[in-house]
């Protein structure tokens, strides 16, 4: 399994093409076999925060996403949305346990 | 709906009674009428950051969830673990909406 968590931070007059975009993406890849979650937040209290969270089978399926025409379409949107640069964190699932993620 | 990730740092002497003790508050916490998701993660990369996302049905529940006797109990532990101030986030859904989360 593979977990990622990225935290953009968009310019204002980007939120809502940011956000089409990524909800466009989202309903995409979810549909890929190795993906076991998607999320994608908005913070409450900074709406110009957003966090992505990934959860992939493997990262044979995380490169596969990457190569997707829907990821390379977001890409193009994101790029020219953020604000700064952004961060992420892999995490390693305690809670459920792994073999207790499903789709 | 009420999301909230928070993010703990943990003295390396106590990483793993923290573990213990947030494990053994999930697995009676995602028990709980009012939670939808209560996620615990460790950083692959840091594995003294731990980061846990709690979804609640709405804030009744999350202060419902405060109250319970294995969060208090996790509490105890937890606070004397901690190597230095967590911070924490709170989220909207965006996707999957949240009419479509369950538990």
């Amino acid at each position: 399994m593979y977990i990622f968590q990225v935290h953009h931070y968009i310019k204002p007059e980007m939120l809502e093409a940011y956000k089409n975009a990524t909800l466009e993406n989202a309903r995409q890849t979810i549909l890929e076999p190795g993906i076991l979650r998607f999320d994608v937040f908005q913070d409450a209290k900074a709406p110009a925060h957003f966090s992505l969270f990934e959860v992939y089978r493997d990262l044979v399926a995380r490169e596969f996403h990457l190569q997707t025409a829907h990821f390379l379409a977001w890409k193009e949107v994101a790029l020219v949305s953020f604000d700064r640069k952004g961060h992420g964190d892999e995490f390693i699932a305690l809670f459920p346990a792994e073999l207790d993620w499903k789709k």
